[in-house]
């Protein structure tokens, strides 16, 4: 096929394709207004999608979650996926999903049961939560001050945009001359950060939050090559106080992988450094991936 | 002058205005991905904004708590609203004014520090909490199960678009044949509505939450109207055992003013009519309207 392709990105809104730079949604949408809106993010490398299937799945729950339903089936979203990546040409990539309440038809009355969903969905290149060098020297963390918003309020297993408190979080790590920030529950237990699960290296094993964090796919990955390493991992309760003691420390997401830290609060972690076991851990993930692990190639024709 | 007038709704983005039908913004943008964003809703009736100056102050507010500023001043502000309304010819309007995050810049870290933040604002035909139909037999309203986002995680004073929650209470009154909802906080007390404030009468007196809620301004058009009238108010806490065994329950907002209950979870209020202090309270505080109260007449010419 000849289309141009769209470097900058490509989108995809409710049946018609454009310009990353073209796509726009109204001031008047719920989406918008209520942050009634549920999205996932899958990523692309090396010209494959990494989990398509574990992501559209994911994506699916949230939706029935909040009640919406879009025209795309599952098998249309794989499609439209498909061709957001071709037309941007990109061979690495960030891809959204997106599901949007809409707003209530004329006449009816201003409730989410009266609005049409409908899809959007892009790809763009490659966002980092964390920079390379930040990578490399390993991320500086703080304690937020601001609990994450609880379970039952918003559930985080619900993927949204729901960052209030997640900003407020951020806004304290650029205080303390940090990178980023890791939420509490109101037990003092670890949930989440900004879009990344936290995990704590403690005697050789694993740990992460069972709890106020979002079902982390790329969590998933470390959880399967725990397993392959033969090293232990445990989903569980993680209080703030074992996070604080840990030999190492490392978020998961889609925007970046495995990503250790170095500093909590300003407490070295190790020598500084990425630790050994967050270190091998990102090392195969990527060698993994490299041989196509999970993968999904794409035709870009 | 000589402007064609947008009867749908005119809108200002970021310096420049258009028809609402055209006003969006983009689906990189802050404002929408992580609801960073801050706003405000003064009401336009008789051709004449209520209580401008109080909006924008509360507006200044809330952008100054999320750390935004965009390039408008106080006085540019009224200037945009005036000139949305201008433009779109109405005599009644629901008129918005919102500060967005922006996206990071290009080669920066991603971290809200390093957005342009900018101003959106829109006038657009009335929007009604409660039809014309529900505001004369009076509202039903259920509590909802889910509770309200916490005061720490996302402060209520700083009016923002975090509404899962109580979209969530939507589907709940929804479900249960009822027209709204109100949520409580973790300890049993009333919050507020989606969109609104909530008050009690019992024994002639008037009382509404001074927690988990938004300062609304309708809110102190009922504290100056009850001073006016000899009618007790208090701002306190309210817990919902007090709601349920209240002789008459009403609702507040710039979207609608003063709108009364007629039933709570099921349970019917008075004669399943808006209450005699409820109706007092909103025959007043329509007629004070017609009479120029608090009221910035704006220059169609």
């Amino acid at each position: 096929m000849t289309t141009a392709t769209w470097p900058a990105g490509a989108a995809y809104i409710d049946g018609r394709y454009m310009p990353i730079a073209e796509a726009t949604i109204p001031i008047t949408e719920w989406g918008y207004r209520r942050s009634d809106v549920t999205y996932d993010v899958v990523g692309v490398w090396g010209g494959a999608f990494f989990r398509l299937d574990d992501h559209i799945a994911r994506f699916r729950r949230s939706m029935q979650a909040l009640r919406m339903a879009p025209a795309e089936s599952d098998q249309d979203i794989r499609r439209v996926l498909g061709e957001c990546v071709r037309r941007s040409g990109l061979k690495e990539a960030y891809v959204s999903m997106e599901c949007l309440r809409g707003a209530p038809k004329p006449g009816l009355p201003r409730h989410p049961v009266n609005c049409r969903n409908y899809l959007v969905a892009f790809a763009i290149p490659c966002i980092w939560v964390f920079s390379p060098e930040v990578q490399a020297r390993g991320a500086h963390l703080v304690v937020a001050k601001t609990p994450r918003i609880a379970e039952d309020s918003v559930d985080p297993k619900v993927k949204n945009f729901h960052w209030g408190d997640l900003t407020r979080g951020l806004f304290q790590a650029h205080d303390q001359g940090a990178d980023n920030c890791v939420l509490l529950d109101r037990d003092g237990n670890v949930t989440e950060g900004p879009g990344f699960n936290v995990f704590s290296v403690t005697g050789g094993a694993v740990a992460t939050s069972d709890r106020g964090a979002l079902e982390g796919i790329t969590r998933l990955s470390v959880k399967e090559l725990c397993q392959e390493l033969g090293i232990p991992f445990a989903l569980r309760k993680l209080p703030v106080a074992e996070l604080r003691e840990a030999d190492e420390i490392f978020t998961a997401t889609t925007a970046g992988g495995i990503m250790p830290a170095s500093r909590l609060d300003g407490r070295v972690l190790g020598n500084d450094r990425p630790g050994p076991i967050s270190a091998r851990l990102r090392e195969t993930f990527w060698a993994k991936r490299a041989q196509g692990w999970h993968a999904t190639p794409i035709a870009y024709d």
